[in-house]
This record gives C-alpha cells, sequence and structure tokens, in this order.
C-alpha cells in the first residue's frame, strides 16, 4: 500500500500533515474500521528498528465486529482495542509479555455485555486487558449511590471509540500517536468526552497515556478515574516484590490486613487466595510526578508505571495471586480514588468534581526494565522521590465495609 | 401496499415507470442497508424543487452501524434513523432547524444502550431526536409496575426497523413515504408490530407520520404511545409561546405546580431550571384533529404538531429550558397517556386496550410555520378549534406521586 | 464456488481432512461470517439424495447480523443458528416441520437483548426456536441465588459461537457434522467453554446433538444444562400422546396438579390455559439411553427425543397448549435439572458439579418419526426401556413454590 496523507475530513490534521507529520483518519463517522497497514518503509522511513501499525477486525463469538490496532514500535508490539474504550490488550517485548491471562479469552464487544448483569459485576465478562481504563462518571465496586445502581469501574472499558486517528512524526524520532475518544453521554445525567491518547517512539520499550477528560457540560460534575494496569509472569511470580514512594498505606479490607505485613511481595499462585488490595497514597516529586515498579524475585526483569498525582493521586495495588487459570495477576492502578464503591470515597476526598468546560489530564508512563540496570535505576528514582519522608502503614481499612 | 418493484441498480431505474408509483426496498431480511441515494433527476422528474432520497451509515463509537435515511424534498431536509424505531433526528428548511441540541451527540446504536441501566434510565444515553416514538408496551418514568421494572418510555425509540421501504408517487406531487415496520415481541408478553410511515411533498415545509400498532397477539394488550417531539432554537427563546385548544391543563408535579401561571410561555435558558411538564387535555374539531403551535416571541417564526385524539387523546408540555448545555428543549407531546409510569396511569383511563388481531392508527402532522402569516394562520385554527369552550385550569397534579 | 479445503488454522482438522473428510471453517477470529454454499454436486459425490449447506446473514430490525447455517441433507433442512449459541432454528422434512410459531418472528442477535430485563425474563424476547440451548452457568426461572439474580435459563442460548466449521466425510455415508463453541466466561465467576456439535447423514430424518462442556477453570464449579425443544403441529394437536419410560412424575407447581391425570395428552389450543409443566425422571436402558415420543392423536406421525441420561437425568415436558397466536407449542426438555430456579434444585440433588478441566458430554438424538411404523416401534423401544418397572406418580411438586 502507498502512503496516504487523509485530510479530508480533519482540517487541523491535515495542516499539521504538511508541516511535520503523517496522519491517518482509522475510523470516523464516515469511515468504517477495515484492514489496514502503514509500515515504516512504506513512509520511506530509514531506520533498524522497522515500524508498522496495523488495523484488523475480530469475527465470531461475543468479539464479532471489534477493532485491534496492532502497533509494532521495531521493539514492543502493542494492541490497542479501539471497540472497548482503547483499552491496552497487551505489549510485548520479545518473550516478556506486559498483560495477563484472563479466564476471559475473548476481546468482548460491549454490545454483548450487560453492565447491569450479575448484580452490577457484568464487566467481569470483558476484563483481560493489560490496561482497563475504568471511569469516568465514576469507579469501584458495584453498588448503590444516590439511589442509582453503579456498576463495577464505570463505562470507559466497554464505550466504543470514535475518530480513531494515528499521527506519525515526519522526523526522528518518529513518535506514534495513537489517539481515539470515548463519549460517556446520556440526557441529564453527564457529558464526558475522553481524548485518549497512547505514545511510543520507534525501538523503545516504553508507552505513555495521555488521556483528557473534558466536561462539555454547564454544571460541574463528580468524576472518578482508574488506570487498571495488570501485569503477571514473567514479572510476577513467588518473590516478585512492588516498590513505590509511600506515604500511606492501608488494608482495603479485613482480608488484606491479615497480609498487611508482606503487602509488597508476591505470592506463587496460591490456590483459593482469591485477591489483596492495598490502598497506597503515593509521594511525588516536586512537579507531581511519581513511580511504581513491580520487578521479579531476582531484580532482574521489571516493569514501571509512572503517573501524575496531579490528577491521580492515589493508587490501588491488587495482588490477585490465586492460580494461573484463574487468573493470576496484580494490578498497578493509578485513580483519583480507591475501588470502594463511590459512595464511600466521597469522606475520603477522593470523589472529585470537574467544572463546565474544565479538562482534566491523566498522564501514565509504561515501561519495560528488562535487565537489572533497569529494575536498579527506577528503584533508585522510587528512592530519591521517598527521600527521608515516612511511611504511614494503616492497620484497619480507611472505611468501614460493615456499613452500606 | 401496491407491489413492490425491487430495482436493485441505479441502472435499471429509467425503467420503472410504468404503473403509480417508484417503490425501493432499502432494508430487508435478505438486503443489508448500504450506501444509496435516488434522486428526482434520475427519475425523470423534472421540478424546480429537485429532491432526493439517500441512505448511509455510521462509524465509530456507540454509532457503529447506525443507519439513516436523508430525505432532502427540495425545501425541507429530514433524516429518519431505521436502527432507532424510525425516529426522527431532524427536520431543517434553510436556517431553520427543528429538533434540538441534546448533550448525546451520537446516534445510539440500541445494542449498545441497557435500556435497565441507571434505575431505568437507560434510554437517556441515546435521547437526541426530533421526534423519538415512546410505546408501546408501555411509556413514561421508570419504575415497577405488575412486579416488572417499567424502563423509561418503553421499547420503540430502540427497536432497530425491518423492511425499510421508500415509495415515490410517478405523479405530481410526488409524494415521498418511508415506512419502517418495529416488532415488539416476546413470548407470553406482547406481540405488537408497528408500521411507522414517514410522508413529505416536495416542496412543503411539512411531513406526517402516520404509524399504525398491531396487537398480532390472542389476547387484549394494554398499550401506550407517546409522540415526543422536541424543538429547541429558533422555535424556542425567551418570550416563545405555545397555543392549543385546550380543555384542560395541570401541573406535572409540585415543581410545575410553581410555574403554572406562565405554563404557556417560555423563559430563556435558565441554570438550575430542569424541567417543568404540564398535563394537557385538548380540545379537537368534529374529525377530532387538535392543533398544537410553539413560537417565537415575536411571533414571526413557530412549528405546529397536529395530531387525531381518537388515539392521541392527551398531550404533554415538557419544558426543560435548561441551560443550552444541558439541552434548553422543549417538548410536545402527543399521546395516549401522559409521562407518568403506567401504573399512575390505569385510575385516570389513561393505558388503553387494544383487541387480538386490533389496529390502532396514530397520525401527527409537523409543520415549519416560516413567517407571521403562517404562525398567524395556525393560531387561527386553534381559536377556531378552542371556539368558546372552557379551559379548566387545574392547580394540582392528577396524581399523588408520593404514593408509589 | 469450487469447493475449497481450509487447512490452515485447524491441525487436527486438516490432518483428518488429508484423511477422509472435507471440513471448511465458516467463521472464526480472522474470518467473518458470509454468504457461502457447499453441495454435494461440488463435492463430487453421486448419489440420489444430493445434499447441501449455505450460509447467510439476515438484516434488518433486531435480527441484523445474525448467522444462519442451512443443512440441506437431501431429506431434512435444518437450520441453525451460530450467533443465538448454535440453537437449531427448525427442521423439516416435506410438510413435517419441528419446531413452532412463536410470537418472536426474528431471528434475535443478542445484542439487542438485556436478559436482565423484564424482570430477568428478557430471554422470552428472542426465544423461538426448535431447540434452545439452556445453560451452562445455571437454568430455570429466574430469582436470586447466592445474592445473584439469575435471569431465565442462562445466557447459552444468547452466546454467539465462535470457530464455526463443516465437517463431511468423504465416504458414505457422507455423515454432515456442524461444530460452533460457545465461551460462557467472565473473571472469577466462570470459565466455560461448550463445544457444540449437530450431526446429521444424507437422506436421513434425524439429527443428534453432541455436546461437550469443558469447565476450563482451576475450582469445581456448579453447573446446569438443559435442552429445550420444542414441538407444534402437525405432532401436537388435541389428543396427541407423550411417551416415555418414566419412573417418576409430578406436577411442576400447584396449577399442573389439576391436569396430572391427562399429564400425558394433549389439548387442543385452549384460551387461556397458558402452561403445565411436568417434572420426569426417565428410566433408561443399561447404557444410559433413554427415548421419549411426542405423537399426534391417530399415532402416524411424531417426533422421539433420545439422550442419555448419565449426564441429562431428568427431563420436563412443558405443555404450552394454548392459543396458536399465544404459541402452541410442547417442550420435551431432558436437562441435568428441572426448570425451577437453581436454589430450588439443589436440596433436590440437581445442581451438579464440573471439576477443573472436567468435561461433560450432552447427547441428544432427534428424530422424525414418518408414519405409524416409525411411532410404533418409537413406542415399542420404550415400552422396552420401562419393562416391568414402576412409575411413581407424585401428587404434589418436589419443591414449596410458596417459600422462596
Amino acid at each position: 500500500m502507498t502512503p496516504l496523507k487523509l485530510l479530508v475530513t480533519l482540517g487541523a490534521l491535515g495542516a499539521a500533515s504538511h508541516a511535520m507529520a503523517w496522519d491517518y483518519v482509522l475510523l470516523d463517522t464516515d469511515k468504517a474500521a477495515q484492514p489496514w497497514q502503514i509500515t515504516s518503509q512504506q513512509l520511506g522511513v530509514k531506520t533498524d528498528k522497522p515500524f508498522s501499525v496495523t488495523m484488523r477486525t475480530l469475527h465470531g463469538g461475543r468479539q464479532e465486529g471489534v477493532s485491534i490496532v496492532d502497533i509494532d514500535n521495531g521493539t514492543m508490539k502493542l494492541s490497542v482495542v479501539p471497540t472497548r474504550g482503547m483499552n491496552v490488550l497487551q505489549a510485548s517485548v520479545g518473550n516478556a509479555r506486559m498483560g495477563w491471562d484472563s479466564p476471559v479469552k475473548e476481546v468482548v464487544n460491549p454490545a454483548f455485555i450487560e453492565l447491569n448483569g450479575r448484580g452490577g459485576l457484568g464487566w467481569l465478562e470483558g476484563f483481560n486487558e493489560l490496561v482497563t481504563r475504568c471511569g469516568y462518571e465514576w469507579v469501584g465496586h458495584p453498588g448503590m449511590d444516590n439511589g442509582e445502581l453503579l456498576t463495577l469501574h464505570g463505562r470507559a472499558a466497554n464505550i466504543p471509540a470514535n475518530k480513531v486517528t494515528l499521527h506519525i512524526d515526519e522526523k526522528a524520532p518518529y513518535a506514534i500517536t495513537l489517539r481515539g475518544e470515548l463519549k460517556e453521554q446520556a440526557f441529564k445525567k453527564v457529558d464526558f468526552s475522553v481524548q485518549t491518547e497512547l505514545v511510543t517512539e520507534p525501538g523503545s520499550v516504553t508507552f505513555a497515556l495521555n488521556d483528557t477528560l473534558t466536561n462539555n457540560g454547564d454544571y460541574p460534575k463528580e468524576y472518578q478515574a482508574l488506570y487498571h494496569s495488570n501485569f503477571s509472569t514473567p514479572f510476577l511470580e513467588q518473590g516478585a516484590r512492588f516498590a513505590a514512594p509511600v506515604k500511606q498505606v492501608s488494608p482495603f479490607n479485613d482480608k488484606a490486613k491479615g497480609d498487611l505485613a508482606d503487602w509488597q511481595t508476591y505470592r506463587a499462585p496460591t490456590k483459593d487466595y482469591d485477591e489483596t488490595v492495598y490502598n497506597v497514597v503515593p509521594y511525588a516529586d516536586a512537579k507531581g510526578d511519581t513511580l511504581t515498579v513491580l520487578h521479579n524475585k531476582a531484580g532482574s526483569l521489571g516493569v514501571s508505571v509512572g503517573f501524575n498525582t496531579a490528577t491521580l493521586p492515589v493508587f490501588s495495588l491488587w495482588k490477585n495471586t490465586d492460580t494461573q487459570g484463574q487468573g493470576y495477576v496484580t494490578g498497578l492502578e493509578p485513580g483519583t480514588s480507591f475501588s470502594y464503591n463511590r459512595h464511600y470515597q466521597r469522606p475520603l476526598g477522593l470523589v472529585p468534581t470537574i467544572a463546565p468546560k474544565e479538562q482534566k489530564h491523566f498522564q501514565i508512563h509504561y515501561s519495560l526494565l528488562a535487565d537489572k540496570g533497569a529494575v536498579d535505576k527506577a528503584l533508585k528514582r522510587i528512592g530519591e522521590i521517598q527521600g527521608e519522608r515516612k511511611t504511614e502503614v494503616r492497620n484497619t481499612p480507611l472505611v468501614d465495609l460493615s456499613k452500606p
């Protein structure tokens, strides 16, 4: 396929394209998703890390009609799901796969999911991504709030994106940017749009999410966001460790109290373990940036999740070290909020408000730490952020879950 | 119905002028919706108001796969949504747009809506049309009735139509008729079909809906219908007025009581106004026809909604004069019923029954009143229907909403 | 279209294909459903019963995007619905149609159904098949169990199948096998897959279902299955009879008690009859096989439903002899369980458990009994299975439905 510059519908992009980027519209109101590919070779980019972006559609089962965008940056391969909130299905560098093996094997089209099913747990029928967007009207466990059943972790993961565009810088390092917009709208209820953005550079082992939530409405509105970022082997294993600059940590519930002493280390796949969750308030640097790390027992392989605490002030560590088949996985989850139902989080000050026309930016960086040097460097950075500051370990949950 | 001429290719159209009409199947069990157009020029119709009918499909977001039929009658442009109950998305004559700006910007495929979500308010996630069909098993606010949660305004707006056909008279005035059938069927519960029909004539500023509800079942069955017809600027503005021949008017609820004195005039977009609703029992002429009008403050521009009270005996005036962003809109809503939950309306005699194999016809006419002359003429007609008959203004709601 | 052997993705099928079968992939992750046909003539099979398999897609209404596979074995025509759990829509031999006329006329895409709607009766909006798969996480009437609303008869009928393959033996009798896989998966909740299989032979009046349920999870899990097999005229009529080797029969509820004396005979379409249901525990032969028969009054036409009681130990006889329009139909329903909500069936021992990685096989045979000879032969077989063994007729239901 010869390179195309699609300048027809997006004026601003078109203008930019003449300057210094290649721009493509992959999906829009008048443009259906269809098999498509662009490669560095087609673009005439000479590089020892040839890259490509490919669009495909899944068929059969509950994944009928689901679009996938595969980005191969020459080193890291990423799969993004426009049909499911621009979630990142997986990322891999060689044999190191960021992501996990959920019992849910299909990439499920939201058309086949009832979020209100299973008492508000319908979300579980589609949950299998590396990064699952949660929000933006609410996150957290299902339950009643203001007379309405809030379903698990909100709608974002089950909102198909529109206006999916690809942007490749015309000069080195040829940054690749994939954007898609989510509309979360209901008359009298909510008028949000989320411009999602995923950026990676050819040859790198890193990608970033830069999301912008806009309240298009005329009234201030509560919102919540949580980036459910899920990892398994080869990072997660018996003796694997989690590190972060921690201001406060507390057990999510009574079950998590029991393992509090070991909250930063992981078990092998453990029958009947189910899950424990720890609520973390991280320290950040002067710019608000912080870093969290998951690494294997040997400290020779890891991943880091960095984020800005100005809009993502808290963090949940989800330790689902049950059996492989049940889903051996840990979630590193920066958020506005913890995973309690919204009504529990209001008193904690974790249900922020977005003003009319205001925008909130959420920035998260994911990096593979491919060797001991990379792991140590990240841990050193965490140590620098922590500095001499104390960690408060709370022995009891922040909320009394026995009170509905 | 006259025999159909199935003309698959545009090339064959020229030969289609033998009977008295051109007929096209746009969508059927064995015919997928696809880009298509027919124009008066292609039909060999010589007119100073060239007309066309176009079919298109939307992509991306929650509107993936939604079909739209655009009718340009030479003067008025209409958009009909087969995927959403043959709802009329909008109609416009020049700059005068019938319809409104909902926070819901997508034309949402019902596959992505859970009507049972948000406590039965899931319907609000797709509500943005000029005419939204409500019914036909029930209309009204969500709530329990006979042990079942009735979701807001029933299913009609979220039933995709089958057998969408286009019929154009072969002689002047070349009336254009678009039909689509809605099936509202559930074993043991309901066996309705609704033959919807929209008719407009080239060059006119009017369209009509002629719907036929059939109870295919062997048992009598309760039904309700309401045509949620929604207008904003340039008709709705501060000082705009509503007129109708009124037998009785009453406030929908306590909030509406407060503005009862001004129920026929409108506010500018008003922060925190939310909505008021007035229940109207209209007078009609000897044939049962009645007319309602919304016009701007100057009386120089308006719309009329006429309907037959034999099957649509009551009317709701929905005044949602909140901010523009929240949805500045008023609904002129002929119906079998008001907008209370069905269980409130049975004692009011507003839950009619349709006998086995019986048909009920619903006829509504929409006209642009393009100048003062047209507005005055419509108001005069309203005055003639009212005649000397009295209007009863009830100060209290017809039902006690404090009693569930 | 020329015959193709698609050997690419399915290793086992590919190997088989070289040996003694034609194999086709009709639908898979990377292969969309599309119009397709294969005929015995194309395969070079010389037979006096030419056979064919055809795939088509439905459009319009709630059936948009539904795939149908039509199998004409030369004598019997079957229609299978991959989009709806590989359900068998109907089967016919000449004028004898196995199946029924539901008020639901569309073959409804599950994307348009909310199983949780109507208080858990949303399933009724799509119910119209000859064989509707019920299960596999649960079957039975809606109601709360373990704090979750179980919707009517589970999800299987509304799970679209993936990996739909067709297998035709390359030698006489050229058995035709259609397979499709259902995934019933939700994180932390269930990890089932069901390999469905329908087999028929050219020229026969029989087809068989051979389904295999696999618990892919690491934990034992409750499951239930019920094959809702539905027949109407010409088999069902006033005086039609049901026969089976019966160990125990009991009325489902108080209403069924009243007609207990006539539980094996049928009424004409009867206004306001609604339905009666009888719970049957069948006898089987030494291999666990049993047989049930429905035949017309004259005993000259019938159908048999045979199954293996090792995994389908009980049977429900559903007598819905209401009016034709309401759905004049009887269900012959082999199952793990009766049609009570799951919480009622646990004390009856009818909620079995499937171990991790275990498989359960469900085998059901459907045959047209085209004349008196065939009917008599089937009844004789039933008599042989019953032998001298007694039938217990219980006068009261097995469960007390007044206790929730």
